[in-house]
């Protein structure tokens, strides 16, 4: 099994943290995606992967792209932990919790597009992060809501074990406390995330314990 | 079953292609994005909905948001016919096809981020296209490659049946035409649209055939 990765990629975070539950092994590649205008742009990854992003996942010769994709993937050839409820309805608030962050935050603040919107659109630093804060805030007050109906012990998004939504909140967390997203509206979603920081599984897939670290 | 839903939406469009597959009756209860500041963010829907956003599907006492988890639980209850296929391996790329529409596309090109773009970054109605296209070519590359790779008959994105990488590509084309976006690039995309788009559950999916539609 093989993983391409970036350390500061927040889909690969959430790759990395599902591993690490699932007691998976893998070689990292590390892919960066800024030196020489990005490696997972190089003909040869997208060779691998025709979408040109990280993570990506190969195995038993398939090249997985999409966190999403992979880690269900993860959780139907690794079953246990298990990373999602077994009724279909709790499932899918669950994936609905994950999806909220996978779809309504992060594409919007991620890289690529941070670079459009300084380059193209000729945005300055201020309002790339007021951007970055809004879709943050958008994001975080729907899921804080639904963290309290949900959540059975402030430590886990669902229930009281750690789930797929968990995995996309941490490395959402982390990247709203690097751009200085103002937290205090979101005391549920902070104290599950902190909670979810001090396990093993991801404490290890934090981006600068990453073998591609840089400071 | 009760289906909170705005014609336009092309979330809400997968949804009802969906529901069209699988042959369930469905309440539609339409939400106006745009009228009155958009229902969809009224305090009786957010009660409901907290992501509030549309769609989101009402089904034995349980709200459940965001367009994949509401397809994939309804893949989980009605099982025939299936929208994934049956080996693990197999269902991980048909869900990083839908993904990349899902995530990688059809966020950067929603009503807010446009409203957002126009409001309060200032962009021109030829800037919001330039940036609508971007990410529609950007998305349909990857897609295009990956089409080549695993459609058996240039009518399905996967194999030779209907899988839940179809119904995101549908409402993402019809989008791109809408839009004006080039689509001479993908023409294995384009097939397979085409195809779709006779069947009766995707046609009568469509934004113009809804309840709520407005010219």
């Amino acid at each position: 099994m093989k993983l391409y990765t970036y350390f500061r990629s927040s889909a690969a975070y959430r790759v990395r943290i599902a591993l690490n539950i699932k007691g998976l092994e893998v070689e990292y590649i590390p892919k960066h995606l800024v030196r020489e205008g990005g490696e997972h742009h190089l003909e040869a990854y997208l060779a691998l992967n025709p979408q040109g992003l990280v993570p990506a996942l190969e195995h038993e010769g398939r090249v997985i792209g999409q966190s999403l994709a992979i880690i269900e993937y993860l959780d139907e050839i690794q079953p246990q932990p298990p990373l999602l409820p077994a009724d279909p309805g709790e499932r899918s608030i669950v994936r609905s919790m994950a999806l909220s962050v996978a779809c309504d935050i992060h594409p919007l603040n991620n890289l690529r597009v941070l670079e459009y919107l300084k380059g193209p659109l000729a945005q300055d630093g201020e309002a790339v992060s007021r951007w970055y804060r809004h879709w943050v805030a958008e994001g975080f007050r729907g899921l804080e809501e639904m963290a309290k109906r949900s959540s059975a012990d402030r430590r886990h998004l669902y229930g009281s074990s750690v789930t797929l939504a968990d995995i996309l909140l941490v490395p959402q967390m982390y990247n709203a406390r690097r751009f200085g997203c103002e937290l205090a509206p979101y005391p549920t979603l902070v104290a599950i995330s902190e909670h979810l920081e001090s396990l093993p599984a991801f404490a290890a897939a934090r981006p600068e314990v990453q073998p591609d670290a840089e400071s």
